[in-house]
């Protein structure tokens, strides 16, 4: 067979593996990499290859070489888990974002010093660079191989009849296991167990909570300290952590987990987006609606959302019970803004009706899932329906585009999104979408169109698409890189016929428009949090809560100190006096700690001359002005809403 | 005995009732009174009078006497359904505010022409005359005389074994009943059917639908045709009708009674509002917070809210089974905001703490009670706490009052407000309230105190407190006379203890703070709806979502009416253009039945010379003025919120 590396072509003896090809053609390749692509099909370099293909080796740059190492890296946790506490049961052990975990049955928890010795061990098995060798049992000796781990046993009993039944050997150790896998240990550089936390088997809370432990693995010392050392910076940034310490929000247990509370500092934050957002939306044409945060089951019978989505809300009263009212929590708006447009028929010179609503909506998430103010079970968001004429589906879509770009770039985070062409599955089972492959088939062909008309860069992501139709996700990364959606724009071509939504056409004839859903800026609290990050806290001037901290040196300012702080309050700044009986060194560590943009000393000169000595964040030099012209000179950074500060 | 009447005795003998009384004394009253207050307590004019006393009749214009009135009337109502609908079985027939009603079982709807009947049927019972006697019987011998009416049935079965079982008689009908009454039907003046609906027997769901049938009456012609009038001139100001005509609001069937969908002109109002509230406070010193809409069952049990507001609150989850997690959404912030104030240690210099939240509220009200934007299920609140240092609260109190009054005043309602000092019922069921006799006593004497010294003018209501303490209730009446709460202050001396919340004062001891629970403006819904029906829909210019409306003569002013819109919309000022192909007369017919508060018409002279021809509401003249001249006056109204315009 013919083997082609490099652009050059090779012959080789059928049935030759990967590993023996690049020892032949590239011998520094076959020490260091994890794993072959075979005309680009992922492969194990212990398989034999037994066709002419092209072969690129994949190393630990590449995420998906990454992938492999870290999952051979979790059976090495495995053996070592077994090693040191022999009747602990086997669950899974998967690679995950930025690394891998396993997960246990066994009572005794996972101490600090229980872990040290576990890296000790998974060193010592790594060091021994065994092979990995797959091989495949029929179903009753799978069985039998793995009769003492009860979860593997459930594992086999579930697979498909046809399914060939693979396991993974390493010297005195093996797992069940579809790989792939590296050829052997010795390839895992550098590893190191992150965390530990509970995890349900198979993520539902009906069966056992098991133990799972977290680690990374590299293919080299340095990538793993680049990361442990980007981690660090990630926690100083993380909002989870920094947003409870500045106090923009807390949570706590008997409210209940997902359910922030926004403290004052963040309400603030969160009144001057949303009052920007619903001005911005005005001035392009919205109309502002306030619709109910919940209804009967028999609306969310009409939108779908009770086949679809029953799962994902909150529901009062038995669902069952078909005499009684029932009700559900709102997980989306459409069903509930649809009303505003069905008060009265509508020509086609009302079209594009745009409706635009700062909504509060609720999602049951799974406890696992919660996280900070980024996935959380109540949110409000610059939620918006705009009603078309089919003609106007481009012009309105760009525009919407147009605004989250705005928005998004306002503060700051554009610059980081990345996009996703979210489209159905067709493979899908039938009741995750609805309506025809036609319609779909349509839909995205219209959607695709205006993306590349537009010139956006993009993937793809199939079986992504909302229930109703395709998306135009905006992505946006929290500091430990995990990906969620911040802004999105959706075209829905079957919804309007369903709530009886018409115009009255040029022609005086009765037609179905189309629907775009869309935010702006997206949810409020998962912005706020991904500019705690991005700002590592230090919040632009235009959305700081407080823009302003007036010290007094004695009490000898206080009065106009206050007098300041009410000339700043007119002039619509937020500003706070700390008057204590305090060192103005204490006071200004206090302040630099806050991340605030300006602070204000005031001593005896300046209360006698009605002057300020200003310091900006960032800055070490304090400059004395008069009231007056700091005051202008805030308004104008304020108004043009300078990221940058 | 001896009977005082009009500061003069008179000696009768025992027995004799008060009509042979006012007989002798005033032969005039004896005619026209209702009833009689003996020694201020009310007495039927038929019964017998057994001591010495003062006697006073009571007349058509008294509220007690209309009740008695109405009450009588309620038998004749059951009595002529009776003679027309033999089967008819009949359930309650009390008088109510504005009149009477009576439930009947029975399977045929009451058409208008059966009401015709019924009142006809009314008229020939009333002129006959008749007594109405009042009988005793034992509980034996009341079941065999009511035994074919299974719902009074159920009534004397369900009254206590000792309480007298009495009938009151007029001639061919008895109906059971406390009294009192009428001595005879002739009384009955005046009396109209108003309207039927359906009602489920003793109030629950759980029940049979009964049909209702409404009226009124009066001790003379004039006053029901005073009454009729009066509802007639209401009916235009119904917020109810008003607000969904103008597209304030409206309630679809699919989404559930009690959730208003408000549209964009109410949502435009709310905002403004809204914003105001949310500055002001500010302004005064509050601090912003956004807490979650529902929690944890723990928390309301903590609360207390789980124990004496269980069936008000829409519950998430079954809350009997203490395995699971069940939510509920929040009827109040109150526990909510408290996690702010308990987010770290407070010291004595932090408080007053003066928390402010546009707070959304949800209530399981009943069916029945549900009534436009006034009574609903979802309401959004200008919800605050105030946590204090005992020394505070008289001072935080006035404060919190003054916000109302500023705040109502503003909107014009404040002039049509009544106050109601709202305290326990020591004798309530011991789960309505909680506390002790002393700590009651004391909170009250305190806000009496702080009242008086105000010198505000208030009734007192008996068991209308908050469970957690007595209140000032502002309370305002809708066009109908029927009168809710706008604004409430409650001062709160048991809950802080309760949650954990402390300060440390001055001298170094944690010490438990007091909480005004307050509104500043209220419920948003329901200052929006007052709002609509005091000024007839024609908003006050400065909230109006649509402040100018501008019109083209022909399309050759377009171009001039979008450039002035865009100038008032870059001011600030809500414009909307009506370029329709349509004449200038009908644009301005609909633009005054749209209450809006200017006009303006574009021509070609105005095009040209950059002016606008612009018409006051509630003027006819148009005056011509320079777009600068016009936004200008605009501005200055605005900025002053004149309510009278």
């Amino acid at each position: 067979m013919i083997i082609s590396y490099n652009g050059l072509d090779h012959e080789f003896d059928e049935g030759v593996n990967s590993l023996d090809i690049l020892g032949q053609l590239d011998p520094d390749a076959r020490k260091t990499a994890l794993a072959v692509r075979l005309d680009g099909e992922i492969a194990e370099l212990a398989a034999p290859v037994s066709r002419s293909c092209q072969i690129v080796p994949i190393f630990g740059s590449d995420p998906d070489g990454l992938r492999i190492l870290r999952h051979s890296a979790s059976h090495v946790l495995a053996q070592a888990v077994k090693r040191l506490r022999p009747d602990a049961k086997l669950a899974i052990g998967p690679a995950i974002d930025n690394g891998f975990y396993y997960d246990f049955d066994t009572d005794e928890p996972f101490t600090p010093e229980f872990l040290a010795q576990v890296e000790k061990e998974m060193k010592h098995i790594i060091g021994k660079n065994s092979r990995l060798e797959r091989f495949v049992l029929p179903k009753e000796q799978a069985l039998e191989l793995m009769k003492d781990e009860p979860y593997k046993t459930e594992l086999i009993n579930d697979l498909p009849v046809d399914e060939p039944i693979s396991f993974y050997r390493q010297e005195g150790f093996t797992d069940l296991c579809a790989g792939p896998h590296l050829p052997n240990l010795g390839r895992i550089k550098a590893f190191k167990i992150t965390s530990t936390a509970g995890a349900y088997w198979r993520g539902s809370e009906k069966n056992k909570m098991l133990r799972r432990i977290y680690a990374t693995a590299f293919a080299s010392k340095e990538e793993l300290d680049a990361y442990l050392k980007q981690q660090e910076e990630a926690l100083k940034r993380d909002h989870n952590k920094l947003g409870r310490e500045l106090e923009y929000f807390t949570t706590v247990d008997i409210i209940g987990q997902g359910l922030p509370i926004i403290l004052p500092k963040g309400a603030r934050v969160i009144q001057k987006l949303q009052r920007w957002v619903e001005d911005t939306e005005q001035k392009r044409g919205y109309q502002l609606t306030k619709t109910p945060y919940f209804a009967k089951r028999e609306l969310y019978r009409l939108s779908g959302h009770w086949d679809h989505y029953r799962d994902g809300m909150f529901i009062m009263g038995d669902p069952d019970d078909e005499s009684k009212e029932c009700f559900a929590l709102r997980p989306m708006t459409c069903p509930f803004q649809y009303q505003v447009y069905l008060n009265r028929m509508r020509s086609y010179r009302d079209l594009p009706m745009r409706l635009g609503e700062t909504s509060t909506l609720f999602r049951n998430e799974d406890s696992g899932e919660m996280h900070g103010l980024i996935r959380v079970r109540q949110f409000t968001i610059s939620e918006g329906h705009l009603v078309l004429r089919p003609d106007q589906l481009e012009e309105e879509f760009r525009q919407c585009l147009e605004l989250a770009h705005e928005m998004l770039d306002t503060v700051g985070l554009w610059e980081d999104c990345s996009f996703r062409f979210s489209q159905w599955d067709p493979a899908n089972p039938k009741n995750k979408y609805e309506g025809t492959k036609e319609q779909w088939d349509e839909a995205q062909a219209v959607m695709g169109r205006i993306l590349d008309h537009i010139g956006l860069e993009y993937t793809v992501g199939i079986d992504e698409a909302a229930f109703y139709g395709p998306k135009l996700d905006i992505q946006y990364k929290n500091v430990f890189g995990k990906e969620d959606t911040i802004v999105t724009i959706q075209i829905d071509m079957l919804l309007a016929a369903r709530y009886g939504m018409e115009y009255v056409d040029r022609d005086g004839q009765k037609k179905t428009p189309y629907i775009i859903h869309r935010t702006s800026l997206g949810c409020y609290e998962r912005t706020l949090a991904y500019m705690i990050e991005k700002y590592a806290g230090a919040m632009p001037l235009w959305l700081s809560p407080e823009q302003v901290r007036i010290m007094t040196i004695t009490d000898r300012a206080d009065d106009a100190a206050y007098a300041l702080k009410a000339k700043l309050e007119t002039a619509g700044i937020n500003a706070e006096v700390d008057s204590r009986n305090e060192k103005i060194g204490f006071k200004l560590r206090e302040a630099r700690h806050d991340k605030l943009p300006y602070m204000v000393v005031i001593g005896d000169k300046e209360a006698e001359n009605g002057t300020a000595a200003v310091t900006k964040r960032g800055t070490q030099e304090s400059i004395v002005m008069s009231a007056d012209s700091f005051i202008a000179q805030l308004l104008k950074e304020i108004e043009c809403k300078d990221r940058s500060f």
